[in-house]
């Protein structure tokens, strides 16, 4: 594996260097060494600026995220099959059957190429799962103390099907609201590790890409409205978020939403609310009220979904946008969306 | 403008904050403030996770490439107009149409709201001259000193009309290699504002997109073998990698090679050979040899193109890869693809 022509890779392997984002012979060495044979497939192996890629006539959706996650590696996942599920989620979200990816790593000078190699392996294990391609990529390298320790972009395309009509405008009054997993892992365990807080518990990261599940359910119950995956910001945001793009009154009851005993615990000692806390593997879907049944009969058939509940209706539509939460007192009270910041860099 | 439910972001909105990424209110108001009315288009007008984009039967290009240029504003351009020039010549060299784009910020707490303005309405400004629409989006902050300014990211999609074939191994033994410009006016001009040199001189960078130009040129010349920007590690570098993935010997006549006096001066000063210095508005351009007249014609009527130049020839193929460099007086030498790092972060 040694090239003599290039001594400077030889000495040097083992962080990555300046050159190893200059556009010449060691960043062609990388590529080649490390990025093509782990992600290895016909669009990529074409080596030019882009990749070309058949189509066939339709609706694409295209999206785009970077991901910063601090720490890098943590429980349950690390930036790399994180910087996949995201966006695969996100073109789920679309109604898509997500299908190339492109991925941009941002390298801070002196990062050891051995984390590299495990972050790399990770994202084509995740991409392998979802049955993404990654079609072409970008390597930049800046200088020690100009980044923290990596980034990494992917924007991805997927293929909408046929009839697949996902947007908030869809939604109507009485529509059912589907959480498909127990929330807040991602964000309370991204929490618990960077602030070397050991819960001694079984606090993990729920990234996954959720792109099988929700192409089973949409073949099945194409008439889902909308879906939306709550990241940044938990449920709380994105409920809000949609309430307010469709003029919606969402009722959640809380005694149905999903959260785990030790993420409960952990947001109690924290002072966090896991509404506010950040998902990576859960989607919350509107649906209408009758396809409710078969819908968790369904997600419930996934590892990624036996958890999925029904967790609240749409009250009303055409109204002053608002999300309320009821507790099992019958106590309701107004959730607001996420306004200063509870958790940076969780992605 | 002042939104009184949000104080945080009334009080704050001279300087990026952590919030400003956070997925919750601020990430919304700084979307809505400050990208949708400059992007405005009605594919990013969906808001959704991605955007949904109909497409006809055919094939694509796509590509991705991320921007860490330091400093990020310079004579002749930011680097907001360079991600979108840059993502677009990328589409162009794989002989497709740019049309859609993403962009991605990495942010650094503090960054003056100010300069981000600057740079998208550059952004959009370089956008709209290439016809491109940015489709989709996304902003992450990071803690102070954990990156460098703004970090940006843009992916792309360009159609490929029907009959075009651009790819290494369509090149054939004696077909002419011409370039679109003047080289090495980025790579100098960055580095000699990072120094703070000032050479009392015109520099200036090239950064523009292509694609009009060559669109033009391909309409009437189908035949072009193969494109390709020579950025990080100038055109050595591209036309080494293109010798090796195709098996050419290439020689260039230096003579015929088109290099301001300015930057001449300059490079000769910092001991820089300008082929190995990176351009950003300048293209390469492989084709028969019969159309050479008539394609430095057409680029010639552009602005962009109005120094067009042959500048050699593949002299073999299915051979040992070699780049030869002749010189005014016949004397031959070999230029190698770059080894280490000239520049880094010039784009």
């Amino acid at each position: 594996m040694i090239n003599m022509d290039c001594p400077l890779e030889e000495k040097n392997f083992e962080t990555i260097q300046l050159a190893h984002g200059g556009g010449g012979r060691m960043s062609q060495k990388l590529i080649e060494r490390l990025f093509y044979p782990e992600f290895s497939n016909p669009y990529l192996n074409q080596q030019h600026d882009g990749a070309v890629i058949p189509i066939v006539e339709g609706e694409i959706a295209y999206t785009t995220d970077s991901y910063v996650v601090n720490p890098i590696f943590f429980n349950g996942g690390d930036i790399g099959d994180l910087a996949i599920n995201g966006t695969v989620n996100d073109l789920t979200c679309c109604g898509a059957v997500p299908k190339f990816l492109t991925s941009a790593f941002i390298i801070e000078e002196g990062f050891a190429v051995s984390d590299l190699k495990r972050i790399v392996a990770s994202m084509q294990k995740a991409a392998q799962k979802a049955e993404v391609c990654i079609v072409t990529g970008d390597t930049k390298v800046v200088d020690k103390g100009k980044c923290d320790k990596i980034f990494i972009n992917t924007s991805g395309i997927g293929i909408i099907p046929k009839g697949i009509k996902i947007h908030p405008s869809m939604i109507k009054k009485g529509d059912a609201v589907i959480i498909t997993g127990a929330i807040a892992e991602h964000g309370i365990t991204i929490l618990s590790e960077r602030g070397n807080i050991n819960f001694e518990s079984d606090l993990k990261s729920d990234t996954a890409s959720l792109n099988k599940m929700i192409q089973y359910l949409l073949k099945e119950i194409p008439q889902v409205h909308l879906m939306r995956d709550p990241t940044r910001g938990g449920i709380s945001s994105t409920l809000n978020e949609i309430a307010e793009a469709a003029s919606l009154k969402i009722l959640l009851e809380e005694e149905a939403i999903p959260v785990k005993e030790s993420v409960l615990a952990a947001c109690d000692l924290l002072g966090l609310d896991p509404l506010y806390v950040a998902n990576e593997g859960v989607m919350s879907i509107f649906l209408p009220k009758n396809k409710t049944e078969r819908a968790l009969e369904i997600l419930h058939y996934f590892e990624e979904g036996k958890n999925a509940s029904l967790i609240g209706y749409v009250l009303d539509s055409n109204c002053v946008p608002q999300v309320i939460v009821r507790n099992k007192f019958g106590t309701m009270r107004v959730v607001e969306m996420l306004s200063g910041e509870q958790l940076p860099r969780i992605c």
